[in-house]
């Protein structure tokens, strides 16, 4: 499991006085940028090279959060699949659950427009985040 | 069904030359004002009065999104329950569909912090756009 | 002089209540594709070829922006030189001057890493919305 | 002085391969959290109580940053007014200065709709970040 931890800013808080949903978005793909170093230990991102792209994303907001405490993004792998894997995220806040979500990322070769299986030490990499 | 035209911004496209995927989750909340309208016609947000929460949303990228040209959301809604509904969007550029997804709106009174009935004229109005 | 109508979204609106002062800089970058398109017809974004990079920005917040109305963002050229020029905006509700900015842009040979001159035909363009 | 590590994001990465110039705004808006805390150190944000808003900022854009490496936000205090001070950040990548910029923010009350004047305590807290 990944752990990435985030100061909300003061923008990010909406007129009913929480984090505005779509923030979220913004920590989990933070939070991805665990799984991009697996994929591309120098995080040089070119469109020749970049080896991902993201087909799903969903969330579930489940509880309120507010600007004055610091948020721990947890991260993990739920699925490997050929050419696929699914990536679960939880953002906290005093340890309560206030939002997960999921991210489906296919391993894609830009220059052909296609999907490409997933090599097997990259599999490994994920594999040791597997829960 | 409701339309709203967006036109991208520089950079709302990414280092693989599209529109970066957490950009959507902006579209769709804007396309989301003429919801915001049925429930608050006078648009003022205020945390004692405003009845809707965000409580689920879920997006599939289905195709690639560019700078040059404008984007159409077409917002519609699929469910309409007791205190709750279920808003479509769908996110196209040259009658290309390129995102779709859902947002699970609550009806909800922050003061009590408890979601509260749909009032029925205002089930009338989402069923107008009902698909 | 160019105008770019801009529709406030939820999320914009902070915890005072009014717009968050940085959501100006993405509507300003949005009422600058006026300026891109001069340069770049096709609108087309690719390192090699993109001329222009932006080296300062500053903004005036005059005023409060509500989520209830439309924003008219106004834009113009104040000063063209050998190889830059300086893109004037203002953000108005209701005919009230709520933001007011600069914007300076170098014309940017990102291949070679250093500024070049302005063509004659682009200055001409630009020239048209000096005030 | 004040410092904030701010590890850059995949969206924040622009068609040019460099972070876009507009999220400096966001990473100067999270780094006076410091001085948020100063004037409001429970950090609840209501507009009642809330007795800040910022009136002026600017930005020297001097070197491009990159998505492989973390940013550091150094953030100080120029200059201590009656109602008014101004903060000044520089974010550095690898310890090159990439954005410089300013921030004027007033101290208000918003019940009231004008500036006030900055309490002693508050002026002493500013004046040890004075440089």
């Amino acid at each position: 499991m990944f752990t990435t931890i985030i100061t909300p800013r003061f923008g990010d808080i909406d007129a009913l006085g929480h984090v505005n949903n779509i923030v979220s978005a913004g920590w989990f793909e933070l939070a991805r940028n665990h799984i991009i170093k697996i994929f591309n230990p120098g995080m040089e991102i070119k469109r020749e090279t970049f080896p991902l792209v993201l087909v799903h994303s969903d969330y579930d907001f489940m509880g309120q959060l507010y600007f004055n405490c610091d948020v721990e993004v947890r991260t993990w792998i739920t699925k490997i699949g050929t050419k696929s894997f699914t990536v679960c995220h939880e953002a906290r806040q005093q340890d309560r659950i206030c939002v997960k979500g999921n991210a489906v990322v296919v391993h894609y070769d830009f220059g052909a427009e296609k999907s490409v299986p997933i090599p097997e030490d990259k599999k490994r990499l994920l594999a040791e985040h597997l829960i």
